[in-house]
């Protein structure tokens, strides 16, 4: 029992200098204990025992003004690896990763629209990129991270329409597959990870990830945190109504939901609509094609790109009134266009929110690329495994058992 | 420094034991470790320290099956007290309050509509409020909460346009007159806490607070934190565009604000313009009276509470989308109109919001009446006093010093 109570009470600390140099790199002793809220003694502790174990490894040394030179820490990518999922889109995708999230090999199957997709195509996908991997690789694979678009019961049954999932129990079946820990979480939830971990939200605290892609979602961070909602449904800015006279019905049923306006396929339908495309051809049509030809001052995409930014600036002008973040985040498929379309959102936040909350709200666009889910997903196998007791003692133990 | 290391050491299980206390009353040694996240020796040390300092109190035992009968705690009323001041309205509001902040002298004064209100008033009030108590109670005030609306910049200089101030440094002259600490919090987290503390939003993690009044303004919170913003800002639900053709200006510049049409003078105004009425007579009409027309079937009562209520429902609708709360609590002038209400917000929220957010959430309205910010800030002072370790220090030693 004593035993198990010292091993308890030093998880704080290897916890807090595990995630801040997943966020800092490199960092000093100093960083660390600020970033972790740890006092000296327990960085020195915690540090030691991950040095020893190989986790961590000192990089060099900082000379500072008269003191003793600082020690620069970083956690060493090759002690564990993840495997990491995005069912998200018109591709599902997997990466094996090192243990920040690096991608070391990286497969995607395409997904056909409207079939089912089988879940025996995603067992392939993790065989596919841990194919290549040598023993040890293989064996310091950690845990499994399934970013999802969709509904998940409280049962784990997932609901995912691009796949034509309902109600699969997919933590279970990759559980039983490959013996590993399985972490699922929502695409805006992974997506939030991944650019707080690696993108540009690594400093802000109050923030909204607007990402428009085949619907239009947010992702709410709040002091730090995320908005998750009573049952975990936040951010449903795509069914905010955006114009009741509209007549478009969306897919939830409702009049009037932004979806029907600003989401991908509604934006190349509009502007399908105003140039006379035949509707087989939109397929064709993407959103960057789109942007581009407004770049040079195409009527018909002016006036759809106008209009896109219009309905997406009223709907987060209510996000911004209410919430008062410092950053606006663009995602998706909007972030090939955020050149044009920052300036109409700023003229909208201009006529719909207070002066001094549009003044003090920074708009940019994501720069994690296409792999942005499956970069969160591996930071969600990586904070699951921190989370608990026996899965964080096989990741700081893991040299001594190779 | 050893001995100011242990004492701080035990501030945790001070501060923990008081606030659980502070909500649940009475408890067992049971709830408070349980509600405090502490063991149970460190309730038990914590427990008998403030035992001993008469700050809590045995109220009995509670007879368990089998087990040893558990004492009932609570924390002793009359082992502190505090100033509450609540600057909102066309009153201002004090009170003299226990441990627990229950009123024992309260007092108001009128605030005369476009005059200044002098600061000496402030003081007057508390000198009133305080002037019946005894030494003991009068040396037993640990500190001064505050309400107030409108502004406070980082230097503590407060724009309250009711009472006709600009950049008042009212936390120094009130530290100055009284020799009290000082704390003073926005009118939206006061009313928060009084919820949470004494009201309808005691279980509540998620919910949201629409108050209407003067103006319009929701206070957030998500996973039981009180929503902030970047600038302290956040919850200005009366400046979302609510129509855009609206040819109103609002007083922050804007067309088109759900304040021009929602809050208790524009929803007065609009019954004054249907009716007829001479715009002199308008200051003659309350809120009440119109929810009390409507009630009866009067056609423009009926008409005026309808359009407020499409009006706020939309507006409400967004927010709904956006953080999936549990609750939406009524508070301000529209509490007396609850019935009439909540069956417009609810038809409202089934036109704009996701099926399933819109079943999940439940609309209530306050029971605390027009005491509830002073309540609050009484709540304020007391938690104010729990973080600074000084003044913690000073509210479990107390009576030693009397």
């Amino acid at each position: 029992v004593t035993t198990l109570r010292s091993a308890r009470a030093s998880d704080v600390w290897l916890r807090g200098i595990l995630s801040s140099l997943y966020r800092i790199r490199p960092a000093t002793r100093a960083d660390v204990g600020r970033h972790a809220r740890l006092n000296n003694a327990s960085v020195s502790r915690g540090l030691n025992q991950l040095i020893d174990a190989g986790i961590i490894r000192k990089l060099g040394e900082l000379e500072s003004g008269g003191g003793r030179p600082r020690d620069l820490l970083a956690i060493n990518p090759d002690a564990a690896g993840f495997v990491a999922v995005d069912l998200e889109g018109i591709a599902v995708r997997f990466a094996h990763t090192d243990f920040l999230g690096g991608i070391r090999r990286r497969w995607e199957a395409a997904v056909p629209l409207g079939h089912f997709f089988p879940v025996d195509k995603v067992f392939e996908g993790i065989d596919i990129v841990l194919r290549d991997a040598t023993p040890g690789e293989r064996d310091r694979v950690q845990a499994i991270g399934v970013s999802f678009p969709g509904l998940m019961t409280k049962e784990g049954l997932l609901t995912a329409v691009n796949l034509g999932w309902r109600d699969v129990p997919l933590e279970r079946l990759l559980r039983d597959r490959f013996r590993l820990p399985v972490f699922l979480e929502r695409d805006e939830g992974t997506s939030i990870r991944a650019e707080r971990s690696h993108g540009r939200a690594k400093e802000a605290r109050n923030w909204i990830y607007l990402i428009v892609s085949n619907g239009v979602g947010v992702g709410l961070v709040v002091d730090g945190r995320h908005v998750a909602g009573h049952t975990h449904m936040s951010g449903e800015l795509g069914h905010v109504t955006i114009d009741s006279n509209l007549d478009v019905r969306c897919q939830c049923g409702k009049y009037g939901c932004l979806e029907t306006v600003a989401s991908t396929p509604a934006i190349v339908q509009y502007y399908g609509d105003l140039t006379g495309h035949p509707p087989a051809s939109l397929a064709e049509i993407s959103l960057s094609h789109i942007f581009e030809l407004a770049r040079r001052g195409d009527p018909a995409a002016v006036t759809t790109v106008e209009r896109a930014g219009r309905a997406l600036g009223l709907a987060l002008s209510h996000a911004v009134n209410l919430l008062n973040p410092e950053l606006i985040l663009l995602g998706g498929d909007i972030v090939a266009g955020q050149d044009v379309l920052t300036p109409l959102l700023r003229k909208e936040l201009g006529r719909h929110v207070l002066p001094h909350l549009a003044r003090v709200v920074e708009i940019a666009a994501s720069d994690l690329g296409p792999d942005v889910r499956l970069r969160g997903a591996a930071s969600l196998a990586f904070h699951g495994c921190l989370a608990e007791p026996h899965l964080l003692a096989r990741l700081c133990k893991l040299p001594e058992s190779t």
